[in-house]
This record gives structure tokens, C-alpha cells and sequence, in this order.
């Protein structure tokens, strides 16, 4: 399997031109808006919502200045919510960087994530194509929704694999879809190939989002930029819990150790947690459902026509399924 | 002087009308998102915005349905600052009604005002106008930099009156302004009329928010809906305290107050403060820094027709300036 970077390379060019608008897209006088709106951007990230417009574009008239107005608000999207997901979460580190909230504060985070979600509005007003303003609004909607729906589900060890599917839909998936969707709208390709990339990112987004709660339970801080088993400490139950549950031999001790972490507030020892799931059957029943969700990406391909753009997208998915960081 | 209510009779019909598509812009199948949204919009509020829109709609070809679309992501996005503003000042009461952040918690909160945020981009996507999108996206904009400056000020006991009315321009003015301005642009009156509304709604909006804080400091419980002294148990230095500060033999017990309610962290009595501060001139000079915005938004009027949406928004311009609640 290839690195992401080398898939990366081709588009090397166009992706440093989103960087330096997304840069000045935050720009502002205000020094400590700029410094924490700076201080998200620096942190890094895969950039994938960018990657899938630009690639999806090419399924169209490629032009990278509508490219950028598509990609940029995307991804100031996903970067607003990942700052409030930091507030909520008390997350410390992310992929291995302080978070705003701890480099700062709770408030500082808060109002740095609504001034990006300010900006995002200011870059997506300058989009010519209402339809391409009404499918973000709607995904934006519905990820507010998702954010809401983690945290009524934290701790709440009753809820079904269909809660958890519904909530990474919202949180992830979409957002991803409308990605590989908006890119090939506005650069005008047909619109049955728009649909097809929608589902391409929708199910590559839902084996991402797996894929990133497997990691949290068997990654190593190295790897993943943050303390394995922050999930659970927050509360958040992932898929491959969910699974582990379904053992009968397991469920009780699983339940004792949730509650366990539930009544310290996620300030304990989690490792004995993490054992339990990592030697149950969750996390490779977890892996195969992320794996139905990379064919079914692949497979939503299957009709475009045989482009490098569709040889980079089905190498990503791939990625998705494997990747360790 | 009228009371608001019998300037507001005139447009009660299509006030009632915003009010229902507010109800419907908010609505979600998701239980706790709708209860919350619905308890911010059940909580009330003077709807200033809306009757802005609705006033200045008048002075071009007023259509009611193209008016709701202007009103009511104005009013949202209001009530979406309103509710992360709670989130930092620890507000337990707004208009005598629980904040959400109190009936439900700080995290909730935040999403709520996510969430509304979410929906307001939607129904602005609605507005067929791109000159409407990109005010209101830079009023946005302008608004979060002025929530992240009152945190900076919080307890700034050195700041000058221009850092003071630098913060509720952004804060409150601005968004008054364009609610004027952009009712005008989408009834499409000329351009003139827009920009002398705008210049109102901007000089009204001041004085809203200097009698707002002057409110703060004299109302009683019953009048504002929150206990008084408020704003400076959250560190909040408004212009009366400022300007009482300019008296030598006030300011260092001011001083010294300022700094015990710090180091409390607001949880203290502040009425020798709150006594301090009304036998000052800081609330008269306060005053009558109000009165000549008031002075100035009514004479941005002058040049305009005389007609009944003109006399209506000169009461309410009186209103602003001697309002008790």
C-alpha cells in the first residue's frame, strides 16, 4: 500500500495553494484570533477533505481557483468542530500538539471556533452556485446534530451499533461525501458522477471514522497524536467496544470498568480496558465492517471513467482501511 | 415616550409570522436540540432585529416573505451568540428565564449555539442576493472578534473608552446596523437609503448596548431579568465604570473593588461597588454618551421620506435611550 504523501505528491502544487489560502482565509488584525486560528492550522492534519475536492474536480473542468473556494470552507469546517470537540472532550493533545483549550482556555477555544466558522461562511458566500451553499448548510446542520448526539450517548453503554453508525454518519461521513460531491459539482462534471463521489466519501468516511476508533484503542501515542483509550475516557463508546460487548463472557467486566471510568470522570488508569478489548473479537469484527465500507467506496467508482483522479481516490480508501496513524 | 410594544402593534402580524418561521427554522427531529433551541426562542427577547428589517423593508418594495429571509438568520445568529455569551460569563438568568447553559450544562450549550448557527447559514444560503451574504458574513465575523475581546478585557481595569466602544460596535452595533441595512437591500430601496439606515442601526445599536450596561448597574432584578451588577461579577468593565473612574477620589476604591471581585471570581456581594458607581457622573456621562447616538441615528434619518416606518424607527430610537428593561 502506498503512503498517503506519495498519493499526495501529484496534487502536491494545488494542496500548497489551499494551504496558503486557508492561512490567509483566518487572517485578522485581532492577535490572538490569529495566533490560535494559526496555532490549529500549524497543528496539522490530513487535509483529506481538500485532497477529495481537488481530485474530484478532475472529474470536471479542473480549475484550482474554484477548487479552493470549494476545498477552503471544508476545511475550516472540520477544523471549528474539532476545536469545540476539544472543549468537550478536555482533550489536551491532538495529533501530538496541545489543543487550543489547553494551550489557552475552554472560552478562548470556544470563540476561536466560531470565528472560524465566521470565515468559513465568508469563503462559502463567495461560491456562485446556490447549490453548492445549500448541500454545506444541510451538512453542517447535521453535524451540529452529531456533536450533540456524542454527547448524550457518552457513557450510555445500552446504545446499538446503529446509534454509533448514525452518529460517525454525521460527524465524519457527511462532511467527507459533500467533499468528494462539491468538488466534482463545481467544476460541472455530469451529475451522476456527483452522486457517485458523494458515495464514494460517504462510505470512505465511515471506514475512516472506524478506523480512527480502532486506533484509539490499539494505537500508540506515537502513532496517533494523542493518549490511547481517550475515547473511552471521555465516554465515547466506539464500534469495537460495542462488539467486545457482544461476547457474553466479556460484557460484565466491560460494563464494571465503563462504569469504573464514568464515576472518576475519565481521570484513571484505562490500560486494563484497553486489554479487554483488544483481546476480544471487537476489534476485528470492527476492521471487516471498516473494510465493507472501503469496497463499497471502491465499488461506488466503479462506472467513472478511468482517470489517475479514480487510481488516487480507490488508493486512499485503501488507506483508510489501514492506516496506522 | 411610546412603549415598544405599541410601535411593534403596527407590524404585529408580520412579526408574528417571523416569530413562527423562527419556530420552524429551528425545528429538529433530534429531542434535546429542539428543547433547547425552543427554550432560547420561548425565553423571548425584543426581536429588534426582525422589527428593524421589517421597518427598513419599508422604504423599497416591501414583500413579506423576502423580509423573513432577511429577519430571521439575523435573529438566529443573535440568539446563537447570545448562548455561547452565557457559556462564558457563567450566566445562570437572561430575561428572568434559565439560561441554557444552566437547565441543561456548559457542553449543551455550546452545541446549541452551533446548531442555530448551522440553521441561520441555511436559511442565508435561502437569500437569492450575494451582496446579503457577504454582509452578513463579515458582520459575523466581526461579531466573534468582539466576543474573544471581551474575554481579553475581563477585569482590564486599564482600558480606554475607545477599547470599550470598539467592543460593542462589534458586539451588538454591527449586527443592528446591517439588520437595517440589508431590510432595505432586499426590498431593494436605493442605495442611499440603505447606507443612512445602516448609519442608524449602527448609532442606535450603540446606545442599546451603552443603556444596556447602564441597565446592569441601576435596574432591579425584576427590570432586567438578572440580578444587577452582572457584568462586572463576570469582569465585564463597562462605560459607566469607566467614566466613574475618571474621578480621582473614586478610583481607588473602584480599583480596589475590581480587584476583590477577581480575585473572588464575581462569587461576592458588589453592591458598595454597584453604590459607588450610581453615586458617580459616570452614569449620567454614560447617558449622555447614549443620547447622542440617539441624536445621531435619528438625524441619519433626516433626508429620508417622511412615512410611518420612519416615524416608528425614531421611537424606537427614543426607546433605546430611556428604556427600564
Amino acid at each position: 500500500m502506498k503512503n498517503l504523501m506519495d498519493i499526495y505528491t501529484r496534487k502536491k502544487k494545488d494542496i500548497a495553494a489551499i494551504e496558503k489560502e486557508l492561512e490567509e482565509s483566518v487572517y485578522t488584525d485581532h492577535s490572538m484570533l490569529r495566533e490560535t486560528s494559526m496555532h490549529l492550522l500549524k497543528a496539522g492534519g490530513k487535509r483529506i477533505r481538500p485532497v477529495f475536492v481537488l481530485l474530484s474536480g478532475e472529474f470536471g473542468n479542473y480549475q484550482l481557483q474554484t477548487m479552493k473556494r470549494v476545498a477552503v470552507p471544508l476545511e475550516l469546517i472540520h477544523m471549528a468542530s474539532l476545536v469545540h470537540d476539544d472543549v468537550i472532550d478536555d482533550a489536551n493533545t491532538r495529533r501530538g500538539q496541545l489543543t487550543v483549550r489547553s494551550k489557552w482556555d475552554n472560552r478562548i477555544a470556544m470563540f476561536t471556533g466560531d470565528y472560524i466558522f465566521a470565515k468559513a461562511l465568508g469563503v462559502i458566500t463567495q461560491i456562485p452556485k446556490p447549490a453548492v451553499h445549500q448541500i454545506m448548510s444541510k451538512a453542517i446542520v447535521e453535524m451540529s446534530i452529531g456533536e450533540m448526539e456524542q454527547i448524550r450517548f457518552f457513557f450510555h453503554s445500552e446504545q446499538s451499533i446503529r446509534d454509533y453508525l448514525l452518529r460517525i454518519r454525521r460527524k465524519t461521513a457527511l462532511l467527507i461525501a459533500i467533499s468528494c460531491q462539491l468538488g466534482a459539482i463545481a467544476s460541472d462534471a455530469p451529475d451522476w458522477i456527483c452522486n457517485k463521489l458523494y458515495s464514494f466519501g460517504y462510505n470512505a468516511g465511515m471506514a475512516f471514522q472506524i478506523r480512527d476508533d480502532i486506533l484509539d484503542l490499539i494505537g500508540t501515542e506515537k502513532q496517533i497524536g494523542k493518549p490511547p483509550g481517550s475515547d473511552v475516557k471521555q465516554g465515547n463508546i466506539t464500534i469495537p467496544v460495542l462488539l467486545a460487548m457482544q461476547d457474553p463472557a466479556l460484557k460484565p467486566f466491560i460494563l464494571s470498568e465503563l462504569e469504573r471510568i464514568h464515576q472518576l470522570d475519565g481521570q484513571t488508569d484505562v490500560s486494563r480496558f484497553l486489554d479487554a478489548i483488544r483481546s476480544s473479537k471487537g476489534i476485528d469484527q470492527a476492521e471487516a465492517l471498516s473494510q465493507k465500507y472501503i469496497d463499497k467506496a471502491i465499488a461506488a467508482l466503479d462506472s467513472l471513467p478511468q482517470t489517475q483522479a479514480k487510481k488516487d481516490l480507490t488508493e486512499i480508501a485503501h488507506f483508510f482501511g489501514n492506516r496506522s496513524y
